[in-house]
């Protein structure tokens, strides 16, 4: 018999941390429900025609693809190598993001679709990444996007869905920084190095690791002279109030109008007083996020700085993300939360409520067939009024049952021994500060459990 | 460029789809939860070592393996035939049921578990099955299970889930039928031929389908003697109250302690009193549920007879299903509801209420920034109010503004025109009934949407 495991990276969820885990999600849910998005489940298999080149070569690599079924030896044996082999007998592979199915699902259903079309995703996603502390090879992503239209109003709605989501949560100190792709397009633009934008950012995106020292380096190694990483070292060292930032950007990259469009939005987004933030959104230039894709607003989320925990959500402006699906010109903007890294920083912080882990409020003891009668009557009742209730299902020893409900954490437990039913009375102990009490038994349904 | 599709047997499911399968979810998740069942969550992906084997030769036909990542060309040349080859390559599948998960999960967390345990699990699992009418790829099951208890009582409270849930979802009319496998058991050894248990009820379970003389040449093929027939016959024609079955079931059966035992097993479900049934329990003696495994109570859930859906559910009781990794001797109980069914069900008697196809209740129209500003703050009070709410996107067209409210089925569309904004009095149009109505801003918050 082999001793049972489950994959590498993979991980059991039990009672406790389900819990704990929707209510993050809920928390997420009612909050992008009440800003009017709509969810949206696809399949957890893809065809590889829609996941294949969709994120990059390591992505290929990354991506899980599943056995076709039936008798698979002939295809194998005309492949000459490992790539003909694996598309011999594979034709879909487990869901690698949401982005790309809600692309290929818009696309599929463009001719039903309000737009814009406001939509949220949570379901899991599967990775072959080397596991390691906080990342797993199935895990949740929560993604909100519309689709639709170029109004700014939306990156306003996204942050503000952040804000809520995570005040909700009881987070303080946690920080929303956003920057524009365009800033960053028109900083290459002023150097004269378009070609080398993404040399630029990879390079800036970097200056919380290896430092400004850092950067120049690279900078130098990926081409860029002296007069360039200058201009780049000014761009760095901005700092003030948002205005501030925006002025000297402004005066910065004044010669690019791609930057000045970016310098706009920004702008919008911190100033046009739409948005009431709890936590006001800070300008980060450095802010990248490595994702080409991004033509607009970049965010970012970083838990509070006490826990180290780094990005907990993100995301951007993209366009034309359905184009690769024969649908060009679509403009979207969307966010995502980081539920397993949430989960971790609201564990460290001590913020789940009670009600996030809370169970069975009440264990009927089972004393014999009169008692364990009349308390399933009682129990029925209490669940009815929607209090989780469990008889203990045998007449075992009290201290048996005592431990059960110690095991499960179950705060209330109800005796129901001969000398109650006799006078109609119900023993309710509370096993949280070990008090016992004695009440007529018609005020069960009104007791506060 | 390929026009995008999804895997053979999948389906997307949209925003109006998902909020009506929550709905579902939801009203069985809170009864599993009063009920004091826990949740539990296992990885879409199983090693092929806790799945091979356990659904017979079918099942490991049917599952879905994962391709190890990494170069598998080599591992593959040395393979000789398709066996050889796949388990060359591959080492994990997707999960094909919920229960042998739960079953891992048990033996592997035995000693931190409170017994009995009592668990429920609302995932996919994916199964290569040839996709027809309401039989998919990918497809939820909700499972309800007990394991570490012999009591009877459990048995009364997962059939009391179904009543709950069923009732709760508007159902009337449906069955469900019960029987217990000790008495099919017994039928056979009061013949004298146990050894051919699985034959007659393989047989008997068909009944409703090739009727009675379909069963009898049935048996006589599987090597039954005219004798054995007559007795089975007897059998199927019990019929009467749940007490006269129980009688005619004991006169039939009382050479058998086995079938005794599965009279009383029964007997206790239906008459204990224990349980208050809005839809009282059938005994139906020829219920088998073909699977093997059952060891007393089986359970099948019949949809309202005017829908020709058949089964909507089904479950029982078990032995030593934690032996096949290596636990013995733990007996367990089990209900499953199948969801898509439900759904459909559901959708054939218009039972779905409105709360469970509710979305956005309210449309700001966007006339302008003045109008947008003000809108906006609204807005995020309704929202803070747990209203879902939005803002159109852009200062469109009136007409495109209200077409988006239509096809979104948003009901309520308001208006801050600017003789509103300067006698601080909001429009509210009600799209279902088409009457407007001009409210002094202040009363908003208040309105009943």
């Amino acid at each position: 018999m082999i001793k049972p495991g489950i994959p590498k990276g993979t991980r059991d969820f039990g009672p406790v941390v389900v819990r704990k885990r929707n209510y993050i999600f809920q928390t997420i849910r009612e909050t992008f429900e009440v800003f009017g998005f709509q969810p949206l489940e696809t399949p957890a298999m893809e065809n590889l025609s829609t996941l294949t080149g969709k994120y990059g070569e390591e992505g290929d690599k990354l991506m899980f693809k599943v056995l076709n079924n039936g008798d698979i030896y002939n295809e194998a044996q005309q492949a000459i190598d490992n790539k003909e082999l694996v598309s011999a007998i594979t034709e879909k592979a487990l869901r690698y993001d949401l982005t790309i199915p809600f692309a290929r699902y818009v696309v599929m259903n463009q001719n039903e679709l309000a737009l814009p079309f406001k939509r949220y995703q949570m379901q899991p996603v599967w990775r072959a990444d080397r596991p390691q502390r906080g990342r797993y090879r199935e895990f949740y992503q929560c993604d909100a996007d519309v689709v639709g239209s170029n109004s700014l109003l939306n990156e306003v709605e996204l942050l503000l869905i952040y804000d809520t989501v995570l005040t909700k949560l009881g987070l303080q100190g946690y920080e929303l920084r956003i920057n524009n792709r365009k800033i960053l397009f028109g900083l290459a633009e002023v150097i004269g190095k378009q070609e080398l934008l993404t040399d630029i950012t990879i390079s800036i995106d970097k200056l919380d690791k290896i430092g400004a020292e850092g950067v120049r380096k690279e900078l130098q190694e990926r081409g860029l002279t002296d007069a360039d990483i200058t201009t780049i070292e000014k761009f760095l060292a901005i700092e003030g109030t948002s205005d501030e930032k925006l002025a000297k950007l402004t005066d910065l990259l004044q010669s690019s109008p791609t930057a000045l469009k970016g310098i706009e939005e920004l702008s919008f987004v911190i100033n046009s007083g739409y948005g009431n933030f709890t936590t006001t959104p800070i300008i980060d230039v450095t802010l990248a996020r490595g994702l080409n894709y991004y033509t607009g607003l970049i965010v970012e989320v970083k838990a509070p700085a006490t826990v180290k925990m780094g990005s907990i959500g993100g995301g951007g402006r993209y366009d034309d993300l359905t184009g690769l699906f024969g649908l060009p010109g679509i403009s979207g903007v969307g966010i995502s939360f980081g539920v397993d890294r949430i989960y971790d920083v609201l564990e460290e912080l001590q913020l789940f409520p009670q009600t996030a882990q809370q169970s069975t409020r009440v264990l009927f003891l089972n004393l014999g067939e009169a008692s364990a009668r009349a308390a399933f009557s009682y129990m029925m009742q209490l669940r009815g009024k929607g209090i989780a209730a469990e008889l203990f299902h045998e007449n075992a020893k009290m201290d048996k049952q005592m431990k059960y409900a110690d095991k499960r954490s179950i705060p209330y437990v109800i005796i129901l021994g001969e000398s109650e039913l006799q006078e109609n009375l119900v023993s309710v102990k509370n096993l949280t500060n070990g008090k016992q009490e004695k009440i007529p038994a018609g005020e069960l349904l009104s007791y506060v459990f």
